[in-house]
């Protein structure tokens, strides 16, 4: 019996290393290129996801705010990824993500692990996009 | 030339992927139903291993006691996997665990790193199953 | 649309797992093996970079000497991998790296994260073997 999901399941890791490399380089327009355009990401418990690509890089903006004054290399490190393709083409994917941030000079500091639930979908050029993220952060509950 | 084990290797990842987050869930019953009817379950160095579904699920009852009065989000992230067909259809399969908990409303902590010694098998579906598991902790040599 | 690289995925994840299972075991020999005769192997920010296999050998040996008075075991665990296949057969090949290291009876300590820059190429045998590797430190700059 051949595991159908070999191709997808190298696809969707392949994705997420170029996806979140983009997040790390702060590199905020492209990362809400990996969206859809109506998509929704909400990756912080207690606060409103998200909306449209604008919405996303906006939203990032303010939350990376935060760092200008205390500078840090981030890092967010899926691992553990479980797809589950369905019939309308999408991809229900689902992982932990590791987060990790390094000040100057100084060793990592693990911040944070969460549990990432995906929807991707294909774009027009075929490849992947999330049509939705939600992140949940553990020891802090579900976010919005 | 092409890598002739790509499938198998996707397969194995997704197969760790679900298996380790019914642990994290604490959802014992699923966890030893990943593996087979008469497998052997060694997960802590000095600690008899566990036998059989029935006696791995037990196992892990008395394991996860010392957390009820200690709440906190477990997590086994699989890395680095290294797999090994064999000619019976057998699986050898070594990887390395990063296991971190988090407490409510802390950080998370890095408890241990762990070399994980895997037989997968064929279930009557098809679907990969442990025949064995035996860790190695870091730092405190291996399991019986 | 079929993703094209899904089996060169899964190859490089295992090669890297072989590989590095190596270098954490100090099989400094091995570790060397998996480049090619001619490679070029920096990995610490400000030190030059090894070249050749014998070189990448004499190098690793005076680095591991710190190691000698304060034993431990140290682990590289690559993920969010990111290949890029060229034109002439060779592979440009980036991912996160997460270095663990835990000193006998202690919890682990997360020593340092970075991203290694890589380039594969085919050996004689068909597999993989990297030409060059290069090795940003997340907090120290890039290497030499």
């Amino acid at each position: 019996m051949t595991y159908p999901h070999a191709a997808l399941y190298a696809e969707v890791q392949h994705f997420y290393a170029r996806q979140m490399s983009l997040l790390d380089a702060v590199k905020l327009e492209g990362y809400a290129g990996t969206f859809t355009e109506d998509a929704e990401f909400g990756h912080t418990p207690g606060r409103e996801p998200a909306r449209t690509r604008a919405g996303i890089v906006r939203d990032l903006v303010a939350f990376h705010r935060k760092f200008e004054d205390d500078p840090q290399q981030r890092r967010h490190m899926f691992t553990m990824v479980d797809i589950d393709p369905q019939d309308d083409g999408s991809v229900v994917s689902t992982c932990y993500a590791l987060i990790t941030t390094t000040r100057p000079g100084q060793a990592p500091e693990v911040v944070r692990t969460c549990v990432v639930h995906d929807v991707l979908v294909r774009g027009e050029d075929g490849g992947l996009l999330n049509r939705s993220r939600h992140v949940d952060h553990d020891g802090h509950g579900a976010a919005a």
